[in-house]
């Protein structure tokens, strides 16, 4: 056996280990951020990184790093993803890229004993809190108030359905600590969550930018009626706004959307109240959102969004309340790093192409205060928070060796824009 | 004070009092079926009735009736409805028929023991259990399984969200026996919880017939994905075509009304899995209703229905499954009781007309075993299942004054078809 062979068969070994924990009978996960199942992955994660001699630390919003000082004083590479998921996620999303990452360090770590060349950073690897948002929202909740985007007081008092604020389930997990990380660059490593790479045929995205979205909170207002009394023109259903809405969403998604630029919209959480089979509802709460490649279509899209709403309020007689908004502006990633990871590929003969990342990730928050690279491998046929969620073992460690040989390079020649 | 005046204020206080049980801010009132405050409103009702010398029992369903043998042996005259409510319902739905079966009653006794003609019946008022179907489904559960219509074992072991069967939860609070009623004829007084009354500027309805009513169950499978990452193409959004089914069913009841007959279509109940705001739902259960006041406008409408269905299956990529129906035929009230409302009316100078119930009631059920009355009060502005649900108290006197009559006439005439 190859000392190759070796290292991916405990890298296969690690990932169906982590697998098991907070595993449903579908195939999938549930480790819902700082749930006790998610204290149990970090727990997991600790020993694994301890074992290897590396320092555990959390910070104050409890994002979680795994430290080798390398360079006395020098600031961090951070290689990272999250380990939380959805309620029926499936087992690669966020839990590869920190495995990824932190098998990477560990290679990088033994490679560098045997060395020429020394290190010009520190390496630690990262399992930001949060990214998911479904118990706490808003999603990469641990990258955002790291990179300064959510101050740390509102992500702590955050609630969940319960009533419980982030600080106290963090607390009740103990993850939650004073660490403060000194961050040089960053590079994250993710399963695709699309089928561009499959459709094409490649085994590395490169990805160079993220997509605008316009995500907004809608409350349609009705009035409570008894269905089995009240005459149509008597109506104001505020189920009937909702749905609607969600039937403009996915038209406008069809009419703005260009070869060259595409439209998504979606429509995830729609909360009826009072929910009662035989009453009209007063009051349905429910999240849109609007992406694209392009700044112009999408404004396009937005525009015809809140046209449709004023359309909507007047057809089924309710009123449409737009609550908080997130807009992110579609941003590239640094065009260093995409040369860099290009040239990695090609040294290893991975077959790579670029793309753009829909969904948001870590790296989406990190790309905006220092040098940062995002890897994709591919997911069979783009399913993804969803327990039938798969990525081959044979490209999982074609993400690994890319992974390492980006962060080799970094370590020891440094990556700045 | 005249005694007619004593006896009005005697039914506002007792109404007053009852509208404080299960109180709502809003100024409605929340007793779910079989909840501690159903329990508190059933005790509530025992007090005043044995308080009056009625005897109180419970059937094997929780179905309450409190007594009064006049006849030894005869079957009884009942009055009555449910004290059960929406979550959010208002205080006169159900309650209102109950508290003036009971003054009715309190009124025909006190009247029988000056009067020369003797009784041919006895007399009962009667709370039926669960008429809402809210926590318990279906609607109109106590006089379902009284009219044979739903097998009591059905009833008792179906469960409410938390897993909590109706026989535990009647058990629970204490309201479940073994009495058997021994029925002649039903009467029912109700709020009309619709405007033709309001509209006409009538005093009391006659119910002539309900309206026919198909109530389907559908479940809309799609497929769990990303949100942030699925293109549309690759979409089976249960959300999606959840939606459509509510959009095209308002369609259709527009489409298929006449200035004839009209055509209602409801959905009240709509719950998404797994609702999460980053999540392509997989899966939509919701209700559907379509009702009309003739049975062949209905059937053209349900065809419809179920073309859409097909039509929403291709159009957003998902399967929509078809559970469990409810069928009702818009049926006629008995001939003979019409006449007989009619002349009550006309003898207390009330105005009066003809009306169909588009909502289910008790005494939907009750017709089909037993010779059936039902009447109806004015809603304010048709308002009903809101808190803002209103009936004058000169309306529900007058309704009593009504009710009292027919029973009166009744318990001293019988009444056959």
């Amino acid at each position: 056996m190859t000392i190759e062979t070796q290292r991916d068969g405990a890298f296969l070994a690690d990932f169906h280990s982590l697998s098991t924990i907070g595993a449903t009978a579908g195939g999938g996960v549930d480790r819902q951020a700082a749930t006790l199942v998610d204290g149990q992955t970090r727990n997991w994660f600790r020993g694994l990184m301890e074992g290897h001699g590396f320092e555990v630390h959390y910070d104050h919003v409890g994002n979680q790093f795994a430290l080798m000082q390398l360079v006395p004083g020098a600031p961090y590479l951070v290689l990272g993803s999250h380990l939380d998921s959805q309620p029926l996620g499936g087992r690669f999303d966020g839990a590869y890229g920190v495995l990824a990452g932190a098998h990477a360090a560990i290679r990088l770590i033994e490679q560098l004993a045997v060395d020429e060349k020394a290190p010009v950073l520190n390496i630690a690897v990262a399992n930001w809190f949060n990214e998911e948002g479904c118990r706490f929202k808003p999603s990469m909740m641990g990258s955002s108030v790291f990179t300064g985007k959510l101050p740390a007081d509102k992500a702590l008092q955050t609630t969940d359905p319960n009533g419980v604020t982030v600080q106290e389930a963090l607390e009740a997990i103990g993850t939650i600590g004073e660490f403060k990380l000194d961050i040089a660059c960053y590079a994250e490593i993710h399963i695709e969550q699309g089928r561009s790479l499959e459709d094409d045929g490649l085994t590395i995205g490169l990805v160079e930018s993220t997509w605008g979205a316009n995500k907004y909170e809608f409350v349609v207002h009705g009035e409570q009626a008894h269905t089995g009394a009240t005459v149509i023109a008597d109506r104001h259903d505020a189920l009937l706004g909702a749905s609607s809405l969600v039937v403009a969403a996915r038209e406008i998604a069809e009419q703005f959307s260009t070869d060259e630029h595409m439209v998504i919209t979606s429509c995830g959480e729609f909360n009826v109240f009072p929910n009662s089979p035989v009453v009209v509802a007063s009051q349905v709460n429910l999240l849109v959102d609007v992406r694209s490649t392009d700044a112009e279509v999408l404004a396009s899209a937005d525009t015809e969004l809140h046209r449709r709403v004023a359309e909507i309020e007047q057809r089924a007689d309710v009123t449409i309340e737009r609550g908080a908004e997130h807009i992110w502006d579609a941003k590239a990633y640094d065009q260093a790093g995409m040369e860099l990871a290009a040239d990695s590929a090609e040294r290893l003969g991975l077959s790579h192409g670029t793309v753009r990342t829909l969904a948001g990730h870590d790296s989406t928050n990190l790309k905006d205060i220092v040098p940062t690279i995002m890897l994709f491998v591919p997911s069979v046929e783009g399913i993804s928070h969803n327990e039938r969620e798969l990525t081959s073992d044979e490209d999982m460690l074609d993400g690994l060796r890319m992974l390492t040989e980006v962060a080799g390079r970094i370590l020891q020649e440094g990556f700045t824009r």
